[in-house]
Parts: C-alpha cells; structure tokens; sequence
C-alpha cells in the first residue's frame, strides 16, 4: 500500500465522518424542539465527530482518488470501524449512560442493520434517541448496498466477483457508471423508504413511528420504537406492510432501477429474487402448518404469526409479532436455518445469501456428475452464465470461513458463561445481521441486555465480520497484507 | 453400469454376507458354551444370511472382477446396507426382543463404528448378544480402512483422491499393489487388536470384557459391555491403555506399515498425526483448565477426566468415563466441535478428518493471498506436494454437503419433538460416528433408547452417510447415475 493511497483512504474515512456528523444533527433538532436534554449530547458528539473528520478531510486533501486493491480492503474496514466507533457517542453520553460495550453493540447492531438491542424501555425513550437508532440502520443500510456494488466485486469477496461489470475497476478515477449506479442505488433507496413511512402511515402509525420503522424496514435493520416490536400495534395492516416492505429490503436495489429500465431483461435473469420468494412461500407454510399441528393456534392466527416473523427472520430484519423462540425445537431448528440463508446480494440483507446457496448447490450437482464421468468438462451454470472456477472457489470459501466463524464465535461466546443455544444462536443472527436470537437469552421477547460484556463485544465482532463479508476483516489478518 | 458389473457387484454382496455368517458363528458357540438361548437365534441368522450370501455368490459367480466407476459407488453402499440389514438379525430375534428401528440403529451404530447404543442393562446382557456388538464395530472398522484404502481414492470422494496411488485404478483385475496393501492393512489392525486387548487385560479387565473392549477401542467404536463405559472400572492404567489405543486407531492404518518399511519417510511426510496429536494437546489443557476453574475439580481428577473423554470424543470412540455434557456450555460447544474435527483419513474415526481441514485451511489463506494480488499464480500445498486444483474443490464441496446434511437431518430430527441441542448434537456425532450427544437425550450418561422411532431412523441414516463420506450415496440420487 503507497503512503499516497493510504492518505486516500484517511480522506474518505473524514468524509464519511463528516456526513455522519450531519446525521447526528437530525436528532439534535428533534430534541431540541421538544425540550429534551439530550440535544446536548447530539451537539457536542456532532461537533467532536465533525471535527476530527474536518482534521482527516482536510489534512488528505487533493490526492485525487488513488486508491489500489490494498488500500480498498482497509478503506472497508477502517470506515466502519470509524463510523462505529463515533456513531455510540451519542448512546454513551446520552441520559440512557449505556456502559461503552453497551453503546457500540448497539450502534454495531444499527450500522450492520442487525437490529439486536441492549435496551429495555425503548417505549419511554426521548425521541433524539430512538431517531438515532434508525438512523444509524437507514445510514448503515445506504452503506451496505453502495458498498456491494462499489467495493465488494471489485475486491472479488466470497464470489462477488460474479456482480462484476465494466466498470468494477477502482482504481484509478472512479468510473461515471459506477457514481451513477451508486446514485441511482441511493435514489431507489429513498423511494421506498418514503413509500414504506406512507404504507406504514396509511395503515395507522403515527408520523414519528412511521418514519422509524420506515428506516428499519428498508434497512431490514429491525430497531423499533417499542419493546414489543411490530407486536406493539397489533394490526394486520402494518404487519402486511411491513412484510411487503422487508421482503422489498431483501431483494437487490439496483434491480428496481434496472426494472424500470430494462424490464423484459430484469424480469428474465434475475436469479435471487425468485428464489428467495419461493423459499419464503415454502417457509411461511410449513411454519403455519406446524404452528396449527403442535402449538394448537387456528389458522387464521398461524398464518398471520407466521407470514410476518418468518418474512423478519428470512430477510435479516429482526422484528417480531411474537416470541417465535417458543414455537417448539422444530421451528427454532428452521429459523435457524433462515438465518444462515440471508436475502439477496445487493440487498440490505445479510448471511450467506441466495447466489452462494445457488452456486454452492449448482457446483455441488456438477462435483457428483464429475465423479461419475471424471473426464467430461462440466461447467457451473448461474442462470444462463458459466460460472468461473474461482467465483465457485471463493464461493466456496466464503462458505468454510462463514462456518468456521460461526463456530469458533459461538465457543467464545459460551466461555463467557452463556448456554450453547443461546450462544449458538445469537452469533448466527448477529453474522447474519437478523435481529433476535433463539435461546433464552437474547430471544424475541427479550434483548441482549442480559449477555456479559465479553459476549458483547464477541457479537459486535460478529455483526461487522458478517457486514464485512469476513473476507474483507480477514485480508487485512495476512502478515503479506502489511509488507511492501 | 453394464449389466456384467452389477452382476460382480451382487456376487461381492454375496461374499460379504458369507463373511458376515460366519462371524455370527462366533456369538453363537460363545452362548451355547454358556448355555444362553440367544445361541439358536445366531444360528438361525447365520443360516439366513449365509443363505442369501450363497445364493447370491453361486448365481453371479465367475464374471471375474468387472468393476468400474458406477458400479464401484453401487457397491459401497449396498454392501453396508446388506450388511447392516442381516447383521441386525440377531439383535431383533434376540431375548432383547429389540424392535426393528432399535435392532437397525445398534447394528448401523456398530458397523460404522459409532458407538450409540440403546440398549440400557448391559451389564447383564448375555455374553453373545456382547460380543456380537464388539464383532459388529471391529468388522466394520476393517471395512472402513479396506475400503478408505481401495475404494475412495478410486472414486474420488472428498478429496480422497490426494490418497490415490498408482496402484488406485480399481477398474479391471485387481492390482496385486492394492490387495497387499489392504492385506497389510488388516494385518495392522489384528495386530494392535490383540495388544489393546493385552493391555487390557494387563491393566485389570478380565478377559472378555478385554476382548470386547479392544475390539470396540481399535475401530473407534465405543460399545461397552457396561451401561458406565469405561467408567465402570475406576482405573488409571485402563483409562491409559484406552487413551493409547483410541488414538492409535484414529492414525492411518497403512502409516503403521509404512513406519516399519519406510521409516524415515513415513516419520517426515506423514502429515494428518502431528496435527491430530497436537489438536489432541491442546484440547486436554483447555478442557482441564476449564474443568479447573469452572467446575471447581482438583487438578489431577481435571486431567484424568479431560484426557480420557477428550480423547474419545477427538477420535470418534464414545467410550466415556463421566457425564461431560455436564462440564458446563463452553465444554459441550467443544466437543461439539471435536466431532467435526474426526481422526485421520486411513483410519477408523470419522467425520471431517485432518487433511481436509489441512486442506481448508491452506486453501483459505490462499484464497486470501489471491486478493491481494489476483494476477500471481498460488498453489495449496499440502505437505510438500501441491494439492490439485480439483481435489480444493472436492474437499470444499465436502464440507459443503457435510455441514448441510447436518443442518437438514438436525432440523428433520427436530420434527420428530427432540430439543433442539439433542438433534443437533445427536446427528452430529452420529454422522462423525463418534458415540454419545450432549443433550439432555443420548448424553454419555445415557442412551439413545428414549429418542422417538423416526429419530433412530434419521440417525442410522445420518451413520451411513457419514460412513460413506456422503457423496457415495448421494452420487446414487443422480438420475444421471441410472441412465444408460
């Protein structure tokens, strides 16, 4: 990495601090208007993060945009990093005195759109507070899909070398077609954040709530106003609203852009969205079914109960109508299962996703038909495309890291002293970036208050390495990274 | 597959159950010595299926040794269901009185060496129904190394083509190279048989419980003749001669040979011990300092116990000497992740195996390395050897299937109204073949009895699969596989 290329990527970091210091302005004004001290705490943590990201801005000024392969992995890494880190002044500081492992849990959780909480009584909140949070998610979410379609084809992670275009190449001056993609991406995003704060609106929230869950829904972040979730309202409406709008956040953004653009061609390759609609379809229905066979519900109620948590766990988002914790071994078994699946690539979603699954099914059929025939040349097909042998290998790879973290967390995790389900359960929803665990501890009806903080900081690491797509986290690991 | 190679496949079925028969004979003069009725039901069996055997071997004699790819994958997995399905005979028209799904879980547990039992009492079991459970472990650990030494490597399962020799070409006659090799193979195992046993009976046990003790310690199966395992006999010098021959029987049978043919070669490339032995090491500490500090043990009971149920969970045995899903979640969480570590490729044990987690991992950080420079050609190398680039994809895809057979059996075992920790842990272990679980059902300190009838099944199935190495029987499920 050249001293140039490094002073690039402390430019960007102050950039970014810089808009998030902006953000933290929106808070402040709400609380100020409504005669809460808090607006304090959201001024002096804009200013502290609006100066230190004026010293980077100013200090790496006019290098041009010289970033290298090198420089982008730490670019990924250290903005999050960064943004995390200033993003929990506000929680730390603020009237609610949350502990420091406290506080960046919870902007973790916002920022990576998981969506677990630490806080109890969110419903007595000030309004500062709980906009901060879906702030953080909506910011965060922005984030996620600029980055999935900047940086992460062309950092070839876990296989998204296979989203690559044209205009993949970063280095050098950023390509217009990439700024415009990225625009265009933003662009979606805001629509349908308005259209979900209207839905929600229109189906009886009030305006602050709308515009919150708004922000969450898009995000598929999961934060709410209200400790009983979506619960809180008890309407089929919002409900319906809501999984509309999840399932929205769950396919990818540039999509809706190319939709409009090239219909024909956009209905016809798409491959993640189909999938994830008939896993979803299949999901709801076997968990009704189960729902109306061993916990006695009617129908009508099953499906509704059902419809709603599977579409929030399946999409990574995180709210819950009710504590599905309790729905018996079989459906904790299943959402657990959901939340290794994950939305699509290029979505707000998180875990695995629907292209690896599809690409790890698909070259797994072709390794069985190699060993039948050994000498015949078979190819992995995504769609109509071949699929290169190193998309599948770092597909694959992606897959072992994926696991192996999954793993190696969840023993960490019960070394803190917490049980095995509990553990297992809450890193594989902070991987995958989804809101409630399964255990006891840290399940829907509950929050992660009650975790040591040793489990916290392990679950925040866990949240990021999910976001991050590992790789990116793990590159920067290498001793080779750092030479030269 | 020719109609020439299914007819060889039959007639080697047809030897197999031959074999089968006469080791039914054992049991049998065993309990008409004693005078126990259990003799006329091994007769009985022994007659049925040397019936079927005969009758299989005279009708597709003489078509010499037509076998080729296809029908090598028929062959290995019909072999272990016939053998499966007449070894269970004697158990379901036993005094037991044991039920179909019962009689098929203990043979399956037996044969693939695993180690479940649900059987309880039997410390008053008669003598042959004892010994015909050891018999079923110790045959079925000579076929596993037979077979991981001819047939796998041939076949290419997960990776096992970085076992290939020259002498690896199964289709034709049979190379004198691979029926030495197998014939030095088994030599290896009688050999280490009869000194467990010795070391048995020299550190206390008498001599049939040395002898069945031996048979079920050196295929790494873990049935005891006590309802306490290992346990029962409160003796350090027998708890160290298990320790010592666990671990001899999770090396690479064919290593042994080598070590006294090619010592300085075998010492200096044989590469899946040291990591075994070192996992091993490593494992023991933590567990006893855990043990220690957590569970307040005094340090030397901490070891004793640590060493001798680490061991039997690192090599898949399942002989236990105390209820270790009581140590405490940090413990269960590593020993669930022992059963995924599996002994060594070559040997008795079972799961993932060493070489492919060596394997894994070296490709890991290559695939890391790539990042950061795309265009510099990198190979995996294992040992000295560079690994090929399709053996990577095979050991991926085998780790692939693994975790997703274990994902979905664990979530169909759940269905069935086991708890959730119970299914995942009682599918894995069943599909490392590595004895008890760790949930609150078929934990060490009990059996596998109380799991519901389709749970058995689902577990038997879950041996065989990992048996097999899993692609052997899903290349089977392949309609290409049954075409032409």
């Amino acid at each position: 990495m050249t001293a140039r290329s490094l002073r690039f990527v402390l430019y960007v970091d102050g950039l970014l601090l810089l808009i998030l210091a902006a953000a933290m302005a929106v808070p402040m004004v709400v609380d100020a208007a409504q005669g809460e001290r808090d607006w304090f705490t959201f001024a002096t943590s804009a200013g502290v993060t609006a100066y230190v990201g004026g010293v980077l801005v100013f200090t790496f000024w006019g290098d041009g945009s010289a970033i290298d392969r090198r420089s982008g992995y730490l670019l990924t890494a250290s903005a999050w990093a960064l943004v995390c880190a200033f993003g929990s002044l506000p929680l730390h500081f603020s009237s609610l005195h949350l502990s420091f492992a406290d506080a960046v849990f919870e902007t973790m959780s916002g920022l990576t759109t998981t969506g677990s909480t630490v806080i109890a009584g969110l419903d007595h909140l000030p309004p500062g507070l709980l906009l901060w949070r879906s702030l953080l998610q909506w910011i965060g979410g922005v984030g996620i899909v600029v980055m999935a379609i900047v940086m992460l084809p062309a950092l070839g992670i876990g296989g998204m070398q296979l989203f690559r275009t044209e205009s993949s190449d970063i280095s050098g001056k950023p390509v217009p077609r990439v700024v415009q993609m990225a625009g265009l991406t933003i662009a979606v995003y805001v629509g349908l954040s308005i259209a979900c704060a209207a839905g929600y609106g229109a189906a009886g929230m009030n305006f602050f709530d709308a515009i919150n869950h708004a922000m969450a829904t898009i995000a598929t972040g999961g934060f709410s106003t209200k400790d009983a979730s979506i619960g809180y309202y008890d309407s089929v409406p919002i409900e319906l609203v809501g999984i509309v709008f999840m399932v929205a956040g769950a396919c990818p953004l540039i999509w809706y852009a190319r939709l409009i653009t090239h219909r024909r061609q956009a209905l016809s390759e798409e491959r993640q969205v189909p999938a994830l609609l008939a896993v979803l379809v299949v999901a709801v229905a076997v968990v009704t079914v189960w729902n109306v066979a061993e916990n006695g519900m009617p129908i009508g109620h099953a499906l509704r109960v059902s419809a709603f948590n599977v579409t929030s766990v399946l999409t990574d988002t995180g709210f819950a109508t009710a504590d599905f914790s309790a729905w018996g071994s079989f459906a904790v078994g299943l959402f657990f299962m959901l939340y290794l699946l994950g939305g699509c690539a290029g979505s707000t979603a998180g875990a695995i996703k629907v292209f690896r699954w599809q690409i790890l099914f698909a070259s797994a059929k072709r390794q069985l038909r190699m060993m039948l025939s050994p000498h015949r040349v078979l190819v992995t097909r995504y769609g109509r495309k071949a699929v290169e042998d190193e998309t599948v290998h770092s597909v694959r790879n992606f897959f072992f890291l994926y696991l192996l973290t999954l793993l190696l967390l969840t023993l960490l995790v019960t070394a803190t002293g917490v049980d095995f389900l509990s553990s297992a359960s809450a890193v594989a929803q902070a991987m995958a970036n989804a809101g409630p665990g399964l255990g006891q501890m840290g399940g829907p009806a509950g929050n992660f208050g009650a975790f040591p903080d040793p489990a916290k900081w392990l679950l925040s690491l866990a949240m990021l390495l999910g976001r991050l797509e590992l790789s990116t986290l793990y590159v920067l690991l290498l001793p080779d990274y750092w030479r030269a």
